[in-house]
């Protein structure tokens, strides 16, 4: 078995993970997670989760950005893992950052491509909703409700969301200067 | 040491690199790299790279998101590490994919906060080209030329831009069914 130690490589300016055999540098980078709102006649599609976390609650159709995929290529792939829904992209809706948990949200506006949809094996249900319908407070994550308001405040187009006002967090100053 | 062997995990549906000794799945992630094309007077900011790959080329400042941040302090981060500017964000510019080496660009329109830049110690040099300065011989980077022509082509504003035409690749299908 490899020792990994925490030690501040040369010529960087942070802790990292280290080989203490081999000098490997194990760095731990943010993931890439992609995903989509399809709508139509002004309804979106959420998926009922089968799976930890959040089993039992309403998500987009998302997931994490596999090597060798463009962004656009995994929110389409995520959408048929989950929802059987083939679907066509529109342009970037938001790109949110978790950065607690080390996460980068890149979320499209879409559309099916084809009709019909259903649950994949990391689903319980897949439906439509009206946005009257949407079950609020059954919603798997903070950054799914981000991207509903997103979606019906810009359906005309516009500017990409980032994380809206209502994602309290320090901001962390840059070295030796203010935050802005 | 460990052994990595690469095999599909149970409930996966790809090969990931796998300790043979205690079964953890080390999985590979793209990476998110984070700048910004910073722009005063119809001028924006180049550096010229001290480092690999690339070393005397010109590229945005940028670099890889770390953990903790989000994707907005992380292209202010690089902003100061490499130009020794202090820059405010003006919205997202760009989201590319470069699939072939697992990087995920987000790319953001911006200005300096504070007046004054110089070289940080990636680079060689750092300073301002007018549109018709740029020395499009010399830049580092594919992405590094598709920012700038999405900056030139949208600067009042718009969609976000993704991968050019120019990029010319393979689309993957999805399993079981035609590429769109």
């Amino acid at each position: 078995m490899s020792r990994f130690v925490r030690r501040v490589p040369d010529g960087d300016d942070r802790e990292r993970l280290i080989c203490a055999d081999c000098g490997h540098v194990a760095y731990e980078n943010p993931k890439i997670v992609v995903g989509s709102v399809v709508a139509e006649d002004d309804t979106v599609l959420l998926c009922r989760r089968a799976i930890e976390p959040r089993p039992g609650f309403w998500t987009l159709p998302a997931g994490f950005l596999e090597m060798g995929e463009t962004v656009k290529e995994g929110a389409r792939r995520e959408a048929w893992e989950e929802a059987r829904a083939r679907i066509a992209l529109d342009g970037v809706l938001a790109v949110y950052s978790i950065a607690r948990i080390g996460q980068v949200q890149v979320i499209f506006r879409a559309r099916f491509d084809e009709p019909g949809f259903e649950a994949g094996p990391e689903s319980l249900e897949v439906r439509r909703f009206a946005w009257d319908e949407i079950p609020w407070d059954e919603i798997a994550f903070p950054s799914v409700r981000w991207a509903l308001k997103a979606w019906r405040n810009g359906a005309a187009g516009g500017a990409v969301a980032l994380n809206p006002p209502e994602d309290r967090r320090g901001v962390r100053p840059l070295p030796g200067g203010a935050a802005s």
